[in-house]
This record gives C-alpha cells, structure tokens and sequence, in this order.
C-alpha cells in the first residue's frame, strides 16, 4: 500500500506527509482487517456451539412439556421406597424354665432360625405443596402382611406444624421414636417393647419444633388397639390413648455438623382401658404388658397377662444421649401405673443404659427436628474390587462396638408377669449409608415369673446377626 | 484524516473534491470501526453465553443418552399409583332386628369401627405404542391382600377399539362403573352393590367410543365368580356372564368446558349360574344376591341365599345424569330376573335418585370416553400456613353436599332377602384433587326380610367420616 | 468511488496508477463491508439462538441440582418391575386313576380353571457402586403373598464376582435356571419340579464368568427348606445344601449376533436332611419329592412322601442346548441319590428333549453371562390399527413352535412316588419382547405309583392357554 501510495504522490513533501497518512491508512486498515479475521473465526468457531442451540432446544422444549403436563396432571409425587432385614438367631444356651416361656405346652428348647425380620414395601409423596402421605406394608412373614406408616396430612400448618392422620408412631421411648434402620443393637430394649408395644396406631398427631431446632415435640391420641394385620377396630368404647413428648438438646455443637450433642426428653402416655377380664370380643382390654427378649422369638416372654379390672394405665418415659464424636451414650426410664379400680394399683418399670462407639471415627447423626437417631454415613464405604494393576482395591466401611444392660419388671403385687436383666454387646459393621451387618449377643436372666412347667425364670444366651439394607 | 488529505492535496478545487471524498471515505471508516466495535462487543457478550453451549451440550447429551438407552431397553413403562382411605363409622341408633342382620348368633349391637377402607398400591404403564397392563392390589385387610384391576390389553384396535383381558370391572351400574375416588357417597347405593357385587371378574372386554366422544360402549364377557382373594377359578362349569352398556351425552356443554352436560345409559347383563343349591363346592352357585347398608359393616344385611336351582339371570340397569354448574342430579334403576327352572322366576330391583351441589361453585366434571364421573378439581386447594407478615395464609378447598333417596328389594314369592329404604345425606370436603374428606349420615328401614332372632326388618341410623387420597 | 477518485486526481499518469490503487482499496472496502454485512446478518441470526441459551441455562441448572440433590441423598436406585400370568386350563380327558390323584378323598375329576398363575410385584436397584439389592413379591394367590428374589449383595468382587445374600434361586436344572419369561412351555418338565422344588431358598451365592464369557459358573450354600410363604426357617439343625453349576458355550457365533451357539453344563447338589419320618415339626424333613403334571393342578400327582430315615440325597443335572438360527434343542437328564442309612439307598431320575423353531425367523437369545435363555425380541411387535387411509395397518410379532418329551421315575424298591411320561406341543405367540400367548397341550402317562383310591396309574390330556407380560 506504501509502495503504491508512493507512485501516486510524487511530491517530497506530500510524500512525506501522505506517507504518515499511509502509514495510518495501513494500520487502520490492518486493525479492521484483523479484527474481521478474528471475528469471522470465532464466529466459525461459535457457529458449531450456535449449531447446536436448535438441537437443545428441542430436548429442552421437551423437557419443559414434560414437566409441564406433569403440573397440568398435578399428581401427587411418588417415592417408592423400602426396606430387608434378614436375620440368623442362635440359643447355644437356654434353661429349662426359658424353654417353657418359649414353648409353654411342650418345653422344647428354644429353636434357632433363619428369618427375614422385615421386608417392606411402600410409596410416600407429596399430595399438593403443603400436603403429604405415606403408605408402608411390611412382608417379612409374606402370608400375612401388615402396615406400618399409613397416614396422610400436612405440613407447615400454624401451631400444630406437621399434622398426619392414621397409622403412625406413638413417641413413647426413645428407641421406639429411632428408626429400625437407625438402631444401634438388633432389638430394641425390653422397657420400650414392653410399654409401647408395636409403636403404630390408628390416630393423629401434631409434630413441630422451633425454628432454631433446639426444642421438638410431639402430641397425639390414639386407639390404642394395634390393627396392622387386620387394619380395623370394631367397638363401641374406643379405648383411646394420649401421648405427648418434649425433647431438647440443650448441647449441639454445631460447628464439628453434630458430633457433639445432648438431648433429653419426656414423655408421657394415658391410656384408657376397656377393664374386661375377657380378651375374646372383637374389642380387646388393651391393658396387657409383655415382650420378648430382645432376640426375635415365637412368644413373648414376659407378660402380664390381660390385667382383669384395669381401667386405665399411665406411662412415662424420660430419655437422655450424650454423643462425644464417636462416643455416644444412652440412657431411658420407663414406668407404668395400672389402675385396677377394685383391685390395687400396678407399677412396672424398666430402663436401660447403652455406650456405642466408631472404631473407624464416625458418629451417630442427630436428627433435631424429631429427636431421634438420625442415618449413619460411613467415611468410606465397604468394597472390595480388582484395581487396574492386578491388585485389590478395598474400603473399610464404619465399624462400631456397643453395650447395653437393660432390666425389666412386670410383677408386682399379685401379677407376675416377670423380671428380667439383659446384657448385650454388639459390632455393626456399615457398608454403606443404606446397607450394614449387626452383630448381637444377648445374655438374659428371668425371675418372678407365673410357673410355665413349673419354673418360675431362667437364663438364656443368644446370638444374631443381621444383614439390612433399605431404599 | 481529513486534516491528512489536506497536508496531501493543495490544490483547492481538488481540496474541495477530495475532502468531499474524505468525509465519505471518514465517513465508511467510522462506520465500519463503529459496527465492529459494535460487533466485537456482542461477540463478547455472547461469548459467555456460547460459552456455557459446551456444558450445555454435555448434559442434554447424557439426558439423550439416558432416553437412548431406555428406548434401546424397550421395557415397558411403569407408573406406581395407589390411594387410602381411612374412615370411622358410628351407629347411634339400631333397632334389634338390624342387630340380629349384623350379628345373626349374637344379636349384638353394631359396633363402631376405625378402619382402613382400602390401602391400594399397583403399577401400569405402556408395554408397546398400542399395548398397556394394569396391576393393582388392596391391602385394606391388610392380612388378607386382594387385587383389582389386574389386566392387559391392547389400544387402537380396529373396531374393537381398547380390548383388556384380566380382572376388571363389569360395567353395570353407573355408580358402580364410578371410580371410588370420584363417588359422592362414601358407599355406592344398595341396588348397585347388590346387582354387581364387587364389580371386578375375570373376562375380557372392548371399550369404545365415537370420535366426537358423544357415545361409548363397553362389551365384556367373564366369569361369574369374584376370585380377588384367591387368584382361581375351578370348575368344568363356567359360570359366565355377558355384560353390554351404551351411554351418551346427547348435551354436552363444550363452551363452559362441560359445566352442563346430560348422560343417559343402559346396560344388561346376562349371567348364567350352576343352580346347586350346595354352595360349599370349589364352583360356588354365583346366583345370590345381598348387600351391606351403605356403610361397611360385617354382615350382609340383605341376602337372598344361594337359589337354589337358578341356571340363569338377567339384571337391566337404566342411568341418567343431568349437571347443571355446581348441580348434579343422578337417577338409576336395576331389576334382575331370576330363572329358577323349576320355580317360579323372581324378580328383584332397586333405584336412587341424588342430588348434589357445590357451594364453592366447582362442577362435577364427566369422562365422555368411558361415560362416568371424573376428578373434582377445587378453584383453590386446602392449605393453612403462616405468611411472612405474621397472619395465616389460607384456601378453602371445594365444598360440596348431597341427598341420596335409594331402595332395594331382594324379596319376592318365597324368598326374603328384605327389602331396604335409605335416605342419605354428604358433606364433603376437596382440600386437593387428590385428597378429601366425606362426612356422610344415613338412616334406614329394612323390612320382609327372612327372620333372624325372630326379627323380619328393622331400622337403623349410622354416620360415617372419611379421610381419601390417592396417587 | 473509481469516480471521486478521477476528479481528485487529473494526472493520466497518476490517475492509471490510482485508478489501479483506487480498484484495490474499493476492493478491499468491498470485501471489509461484505464481510461486515455477512458477520452482522449472522450475528443477528445466531441472536436468537444465543438469546435462548439464557433460559436453557437455567433448565439445565435446574436439572443439574436435582441430580445433584439425588446424589447427595445418595438413595440407592429403585426400579419398579413386575410380571403378570394368567391362565386357563382344561383338562378334557382324565382316567380315574389320575383323578384320584388330583382329589385323594374324592376321587373328582380334576377340574378346569381360570387363574393369575404369577401376579409379582417388586423393586430393585443399586445401594453404592457395587452393593445390588432386590425384592420381590408374588400375589398370584393374593391372599397368601409370597416372596422370590429378595437378596442384597455386592458384584465385581474379586474371585467371588457377584456375591448374594438371601432368597435367590439355586441353579440346579436349565429349565430352573431359566426365567419363567423365557421358558418355552408354560410349566417346566416334571424331573425340573421333582429335583429343584420352587428353586428358591435362602442362601449365599457367587455368581461368576470368565471375562470372554464362555465359561460361567455359580457356587451356593443353602437352607433346604422353602419358606417363601412364612418367612423364616425354626429348627436348631440347618438341612444345609450345597449346590454348584458350571455351564460353557464352546460354539457362541459372534458373528450372527448370537443365531447359533452349543452349551453344556452339569450342576450338582447335595442336601443334608433330618432323616425324620414325621413331618409336623417345625422343620420337616426336606427328603421329599413330589411334582405336578406340567400343568398347574392343586396336587403333586407323582409324589414320594417323606422319606423316613433319609440323612442326605445328591442331585446331578447335565444340560446341553443346540441353537441353529430358527431352532432349538435342548436336553437335561437329571438323577438324585437317596442316602436312608439303615434302608438301601434310592435312586430317582428323569430328564426331557425339547425342540423349537420360530417361523417368523427369530431366534432364542442366549445369555452367556449367567449360561440361560435370554429375552426373545420379535422382529415386529404385534398390533393391529386403522391406517390414516381407512386400511387396517398390522404386525405379526414373533410365531414359535415346540415340543417336548419327558419322563421321571420317582419310584425305587419299597417307595413308589410313581412313573409319569408326558408329551407336549407349544405354539407361542410373542406380541412383544414383554407380552406373549403361550399354548401347550400336554399328555402324560402315570404307573408305579402308590395306589390312591385303588389306582397306581392314569393318563390325561391338558390344555393350557396362557397370556403374559412383564415390566
């Protein structure tokens, strides 16, 4: 362009002077040229990304109808989820008198068995934005199913919160208030199976918390009939029962997420009773105390028998947890008044106390809006894989020890229904946050029990160990 | 540059020429500098945008992966669905011949119930472009599970149109072809559930309808045995029954979007029976005919008894609906024709007629494909929250009441199952589309019925609430 | 421009030499401006594209934080699946004998009869990485659910592969091994039903193959008993089995996609048992083989008893498959050896060859991973539809035929379970890879057998018609 320039202006001066403009000239002309070049390869470049953008939409125009048809259906959520416990128990020792609680017509000892403890079923979701339900059957013994959590209700309602209406927990105890998926030991204690037995009613029951999550509460009534395998109460007398629990942790320390925590609570449940000796009507007296002896068994071990004459009974429970990281340790207290109008009054009770602790270095979650047991998350889950160098790759998962002593009495006065002390360690092994192994061994000792054969207690050692996962 | 041109060209005619020439030439290089100014400023704003394409790309690639694969699967699709219901029923007044019909040993009143109705989960879904299944299960009597609709079947079919094989529902009887979930009452009236118990059998049927959707039929044959507890049907003999219906809105207000509509009906069914009167043998004799009250209780208040010797018979149902806005009038009439060979023939009917409003000014929406009741759907959901001023925000849902006048006669020449006279009145309450609460009152009169206790009728007043959701 | 420039510039000489400068420049401003125009047209059009990427953003982000939700909820996966088979059967030619066999009190003929032979329902899915779960329920008898499939387990371990816990199939027989969607005839052959017993127990099983996947196998240990119905197993002795399996696929055609392969496999169990004559107690002595007729009747017609005094039995089961394209044909003998200590030992046998061949040209598919039958995908599904020019459009799906001989003797020295020899026929309608019609007509023979009600022996002809689908 220089060049050119130079023919066309013949004149020194000019020259001169044309040449500076040349020189402007070119460089100007240089810029656009370039910022063009530039230009048109990034828009080349774009292009194919810009190429792409009709193709998005498409899947994106398709994505959006879904979701809007779905809002359009405005069907409720669904969430299948679910739940297997598969269990083996093992009585490699069991006296005489134990094998009559267990077999009270032949005495035969107490068998060992192989047995899905619960395999569940069900679907949860939300009804509208405020409004939820649940739906739960339990298969374990297939031939006779049952329900658990079946309820629907709403949330986020002034005062009462979360409100559920049907078959739901009573908050009596804190081990029965945990999760099965949560428990640390295979069973729960003797006090919590014996006084609130099965946990679920038919009722309806206000959950709430304050917003800084330091205090939570429950308040219910319910038919105190528990209907999970036939799923109907028949009667005139609804023998209502009335439940209220106020749980705190005055200590969460917030900054290790939680590994540090105290929670107490108390609870406190009334429960009318239909007074009738006779357990064969359609509408039986609900005033009958007994479980099992923390290992899943065919009878239930202690009881009291229908209680002829009780009118009403009275049941407190107070709980307390103190977790340090991975150590964390329980206490509970259960105690029942019966009220036999004609006869004297009953008391039974029973507690127990419980340390649990992480080899691997996690803790046990607190769940503060309900005060409860929350999921425990191993660090590293368990596996076991061929690496790519020929060699094994392996995760550890979560390991914990744990010991628990607990007591129950269920005689007192002319009742007895019997005593009993256990003493149970444990190792759980965590694969994962869904999935873990339970190691139990149970030792127990009963006393003051009605004659079965002839014995009035006994003394048994028991061992199980638990495969469990949900969903 | 225009100063540049001037240092270049003295020459004042040129001057003016060239400078002419300049401001144009100045003027094409401010404008090409702006645009790409311009241009380059654009390129950059979008170049964030284009950026994120990338990111973009990779995730609507992996969405079309996903769908790639589960149409490289061709499974079939699968919807989880379910509902609950859960009520409680109060009888404040029963005469003793009612007790006696409910507790024919005993004479006992009739009991008060907390129960769940039905617990239903099931899954359906497309197995091909014309090819769909439905499996559902009720675990209301949660010990004895039964299944409902349990079929596939083909779409588009000519002719024939939707064609199912498996259990599903006979169509005679509007209130019986009604879903539960969509019924105004919380039972369907007497002639319905006495002419088609349980509505459900084994069979195959084609559902059609014109195009312009103001006709549809249903054309089924099954057997006559109601196997939803046991899965099977034995014996040589089928008992199999023919069912036709033909249904049309002659008025069909299309501008409101089907605020008034007018619907008639007709169905016939023809059933065949063994005639045994032994009815404990593996074919039972499907000829019986009975029914609860409206309410669910234990017993079948009316029953004719297995009749003995009826080979065959044949039940007529007439249905009519008129809705206008919130209003809804329903009438029905069913009779059946019982040949009994030897006997004489019988001859039994019922009808009721309803009315029903909505004062939250909601219609009862219809189904014009398959001719029945669809889903109420309230102006506003149910929701009580607190709002961010302090107050408590809140919907009303829909309110709807309703009468029901329905008789029923199962008796005739020697036979006396009774006859039975309710009048019924609802109020119900839509917190969603798919969640609500029917409060319903019934009082009824039942006379000429076989003598039990020595009573031939009786009267009785019963109430009943209940809590729906379905999903 | 060339016009501006001859008046600016009136040299001849210059103005060639600007004339030719002037050519250039305009060319250069042509071009600068072309490429402008086109760069300013494109941006505009790519615009749009860019301005929609704003709004695609968000729907991403919004996909993205679900997935990442889920991921942090890290729940294991849940897929819903399920199978539904209903059936009817005839039974027009039945001898005394047989009748006697099916109705031992009665000596009725066996009656015909409509039923869900499977309604199953359950769920399945990933718990980490490599941890697998699965449930699954069947309700084919409603009333009396039972359970298949419900194990957890870990795959891509080393040496072991996949290893599962729970109720899981033991692979003793092809048929067995085979899932009830596969299999050609309705019911597997009488020596499949007599030597493996419903399959499925509880147990621990690794599931493995070579990484080629010609060679796989399958090593399990198991309690005998089948507790599908109640859930656990009692007894303080376990009737342990233990089976093993080894299947290859010396000739697979890679090339075809699988039309032609060879397998061969041999399984073997053996299964202690507790050699006790009565069966009453809770955990009955599993030395018992009994089987129905190839189709389902309500009794096992050839049927051993308990065999009092057994300690233990073995089972072995060769299985050989020759696919060629269209056709198949298959052959397993299996044999068991009865250890009665103080009695002589017993000896059982059966075994079967079947031919098929699928006249629409598709083929058995073969799944090498596991050594079974695979999932048969017609060419085209079936279906029928009216076209968009008044025509019926239609798809065949897919059209196979076969039969099958078998035979088992379940009578040695002093036990006569009987003798049975059976022919069957099949033509099978595949409508989908997910829906299908199977048609068998069996007839069999039975002698050697204990006499019930005088008969050692019978024939009868069966018909069956079954219609099924999963998902």
């Amino acid at each position: 362009f220089g060049l050119f320039l130079g023919l066309v202006l013949p004149n020194p001066n000019m020259l001169l002077a044309q040449e500076i403009g040349a020189e402007e000239l070119t460089a100007r002309f240089d810029r656009i040229e370039q910022s063009l070049a530039g230009l048109m390869q990034e828009q080349q470049q774009n292009q194919s990304a810009t190429n792409n953008v009709a193709q998005i939409e498409e899947v994106v125009a398709k994505y959006l109808e879904e979701e809007k048809e779905q809002k359009a259906a405005s069907r409720p959520t669904v969430t299948v989820f679910g739940r297997m416990h598969l269990e083996g128990l093992f009585f490699p020792e069991d006296s005489p008198g134990v094998d009559y609680f267990e077999n009270p017509l032949t005495g035969d000892d107490v068998e060992d068995r192989i047995q899905f403890r619960r395999i569940r079923l069900g679907a949860q979701g939300k009804i509208s934005p405020t409004g939820i339900y649940r739906v739960e059957l339990d298969f374990g013994n297939p031939e006779t199913p049952t329900f658990r959590d079946t309820y629907l209700g709403f949330e986020e309602l002034p005062v009462l919160q979360t409100l559920l209406i049907g078959n739901q927990k009573r908050p009596l105890g804190l081990d029965a208030w945990n999760s099965n998926t949560n428990i640390i030991f295979m069973e729960r204690p003797l006090p919590i199976t014996a006084f609130n037995p099965n946990f679920r009613r038919i009722g309806i029951q206000s959950y709430g918390h304050t917003e800084s999550e330091n205090v939570n509460w429950q308040f219910g009534m319910f038919e105190s009939s528990d209907v999970k395998s036939v799923g109907r109460y028949l009667g005139d007398d609804l023998q209502l029962c009335y439940v209220g629990r106020v749980a705190s942790t005055p200590w969460y320390d917030q900054t290790s997420g939680g590994r540090g925590y105290f929670h107490v609570g108390v609870a406190n449940m009334y429960s009318s009773a239909d007074g009738d000796a006779n357990s064969i009507s359609a509408h039986q007296n609900q005033a009958r105390f007994q479980t099992r002896p923390e290992l899943r068994t065919s009878s239930q071990w202690l009881d009291t028998g229908t209680l002829s004459g009780a009118t009403g009974y009275d049941t407190l429970g107070l709980e307390t947890v103190l977790n340090i990281g991975t150590w964390q340790f329980t206490g509970e207290y259960l105690d029942t008044w019966v009220n036999r109008q004609a006869d004297s009054n009953l008391f039974f009770d029973g507690g127990y106390v419980q340390a649990a602790c992480f080899l691997t270095g996690e803790h046990e979650p607190w769940d503060r809006k309900t005060g409860r047991l929350s999921r425990v998350k191993p660090f590293e889950p368990f596996f076991l894989v061929n690496d790519w160098r020929g060699g094994v790759a392996s995760g550890l998962g979560a390991w914990q020890i744990a010991a628990r002593y607990s007591y129950l009495s269920l005689s007192d006065k002319d009742i007895h229904g019997g005593r009993e002390q256990n003493v149970a360690v444990a190792l759980n092994w965590y694969w994962t946050a869904h999935s873990k192994v339970l190691l139990d061994v149970v030792h127990g000792r009963i006393s003051d029990h009605y004659p079965v054969g002839g014995y009035t207690g006994g003394h048994f050692t028991g061992l199980g160990v638990r495969f469990m996962m949900d969903f």
